[in-house]
């Protein structure tokens, strides 16, 4: 449906789709291209050296990376490309993704991925800031973000609803 | 020093810029101009309106916003500007910074933080991923990052040093 | 149903109503008279600054405030109003509210937010203390205080009962 | 030098006072009358029985109470008042305080407690509060305490400064 | 059933009765008579005044509170009687007991109460450890305490067994 | 000085003797007998096994047991000994006794481990529960922890002290 | 159906075994030879004391030792073995396997315990590090092992799938 | 001083030596040879591919890595080598190691790391726990381990010391 992607979303298992899904998703909404592929740290290393090293190479602008657990998947990209790195903590069995969160935000001085928050708000957000980002040097999509935005606010009913 | 900046650093009070000074120097070190300045979510909220929704007309690229505690700032101007934020939750007092970082990174989903590191790594990491936006439109500072983390990767030495 | 309201009752978005509601079914307990808002501060922010900056205007005596996550609301209202805010931490879904809790408990100091427990029992306790806050100026009010929680005292069992 | 107290501050020990001096000062500042003591609840249970049942026929309209750790202080005042009652977890040795918040914060529904930030912030922000509720029916105090907020906004530089 | 009980169960809420019972249940299985009541610190504190300040003269030897959140009961009733009190911390909705672990195990030095696990292993082993305690005085006590135990050791499999 | 301990005091290494030092001194002002070894679950299992199986023969009633971070000397002596344990976390280097409170009071049903708090005032209210279960058959230490108790609660002064 | 076993699996309690199992399916996969034993510390202290210290000569290698809670187990085995011992954090009821985390990981120095994430993962990875360290004196295991590695490096999909 | 070593003791920066100095010092009072190397996952990723990659080749045994905060270079080397490795959490500035730990400990089911304490008595245990396992094909070690452990427990005191 979309053609030359400037949005990669990688993660590190087929479990973290539902979760990454929604960063998919709002690229939609947003029509922003991306392609989104698994990549595994720890199962997958050799796949992860070759798409981080190349990313910028393949034309990717942006990178959105999900994992949990020892989420290494966003900060070992990080490490590998020049290009900007979003990370989503994905919610983790036994801490609800606080193992997640910290390992991808605690980035030692020197290498940063861009945090937000834990689960489907985060990959939401990874894809909001991506767009953010790609929106300086397009106008268009700028506008479209704006008018996402704009849908956003208007959605917000001034009461709330017993039948909701 | 710097002319027209398209970075902003804002910060919520004075005691945040031992923290923040370093995403300054970071930005200096990549020849990336930057504006910083006090704006308190809390204390000076008409200052924070009014910075946050003029922030892209004034010519801002990327804000990246530091705070500590009930860490709001990232987040309201997250809420009232396109532009991509950067958040760096300073450490507190009593919680080291693990309130900061939640008040920080747990955005809902529809206004997103890149959230870094809690502390000093983190104000060098706003610093670096907001180059690293700006680079994808400026061949001469991405040469320049580059060439940063070429020089970061040298500096590691071989073997750990009993006289450091 | 009741006019005139004393209180506001703000939550920042319908999905906090399931636990707000118990803030307004308290208050309607003890016939106090509020009006419930949403009130976004990530999605809707000039919806707060309009509301925070004339509430006192507008009447209101004391203000409720529930939002869970990277909480906000509550202390965004009371940097912008004179009036005492009561801020409920709504549970969250990865991290059960303690994101929720220390967005909304740890405000610097000069900006004050009375902080009530994570979720249902933190509803009822803000419309108490909102209730009780009132009172000082009602001696209606500190009546129907009084035997709410006489009422309370009483419905306490003597022994604990397997049958219920 | 103040006459007649509408507040009471409390605190469970001595080694309170260092943190909850901060919210006799604010008090101060705003000319609001109060009187400061020391009632534990766990080494002198009858003291505070005797304290929190009296408080409002002594006339005191709002009471602030400090503890630390296992901080049962504020808690059980507020069972036995109807008062509005203001916490304020101090710092613990072992938990930085994250004992006497929950401890504090974490009421059942039924018997609130207006829980501030823990430490220093909170002692300060439990006199604001404090401040804002009897200014509900005390014009003069409300116009101090709207000069207060204002020196105080005032007071945040627009620039961070290297020499401070 | 059992006459003259040596020990008291004593729970905030009726809603406690769930974990709490087993405290009651290990109790009768070691023929150690106990009464259990609810006495709610925060709902009904005279109550708990009478209870822990009579409880040695009505004959009580030990002391088992449960209580869950910001659980005060146990260390309220310590702060009241000399008798030794052991604390069960119930596991809350939003924090899974650990507000109401804190609450219970920080006390100040001064005022004890021997704490055990969050949830239904504690109810169990505060039964134990009160029957520890009486048996030192008890030896018909002892064997039975001795035996319990001799059961439990024997009831443990020697390998794990798929279809249990 | 003193004879016949009726309370062993055990700890895992001769650092957590600052910290267990507090219970020797209080069972000393309460002219309570006791004996101080050190007992390493890890590095003397023999010697605690030994001591724990013996304990009850020796002549212990009470065990005092301190321990941080992988605290397993409370409870491993609770499973090789009837007597009734209590139990203190020492403050560990990393966790502050995060870890050190949760090996000891996390025990499962069936071995009870009566816990106090973190570090000093723990190791205080282990030798006050201690004194309060020998209390129960010894009239005369009923009658001094009734006098310290008394004591205690006089010497809390009635007002804070700015020089102090 | 394996004999002569090298690895020794043992738990706190059959209902630990759920978990526990997937070591043992590990390990089969890889033909590794081991025993599954129930053996609690704080239930069948004698039993753990006569396994650990009878270990090496029975001829086990390797022992993995599961537990949740006031996780004892693993660490009082390393305390009687030379033998390497991995330790499974089980996750418990009330806080998720914090507890068992905490009690199995925060050794202290002098005796060793190697330890795996908590559930399930942990029980899959205490087999996979018993092999790893086994095939270091046997190629063949080794092979087994690097193949075992290779199907799990090809299982990974390219990409996530909706239909999964 | 040592040759051919079997050991590897790779750590993410020089300020982490400190730290895993431990972990040399323990190895040479085994006799057990070893090399020290910087790797930075972060850094020098492909000085990190390279050494895991080769790792078994160049004749190691087992590795021992430690690093703070996002501490991802144990769980990359464990994906890239089937050598056994062991993982030391260095404490973090912040947050005292707890992002360690948990970036280190919860890795996925397929790629282990044998994870040790926080600090300096993991850094100790990573050498215990390698020596264990290479003196599982070493009698020599095997003794030099046994004796090492016997001194270990020999060195304990019987009685705390108030003059140490």
């Amino acid at each position: 449906m979309l053609t030359k992607p400037q949005v990669a979303i990688v993660m590190g298992s087929q479990s973290d789709w539902p979760t990454m899904r929604l960063a998919a998703e709002t690229l939609e909404a947003l029509e922003v291209e991306y392609e989104a592929r698994i990549v595994s740290a720890h199962r997958t290393p050799e796949r992860m050296v070759e798409f981080a090293t190349n990313a910028r190479a393949e034309g990717f602008k942006v990178i959105i990376a999900g994992a949990g657990g020892a989420a290494h998947l966003p900060g070992m990209i990080a490490a590998m490309t020049p290009l900007p790195v979003f990370g989503v903590p994905v919610k983790s069995k036994a801490l609800n993704g606080q193992d997640s969160l910290l390992s991808i935000v605690q980035m030692p001085g020197g290498i940063p991925v861009g945090t937000l928050a834990i689960g489907e708000p985060g990959a939401i957000n990874a894809a909001l800031i991506a767009a953010a980002v790609l929106a300086l040097s397009d106008d268009n999509l700028a506008d479209r973000l704006d008018a996402y935005r704009a849908r956003q606010t208007e959605s917000v009913p001034l009461f709330p609803s017993d039948t909701e």
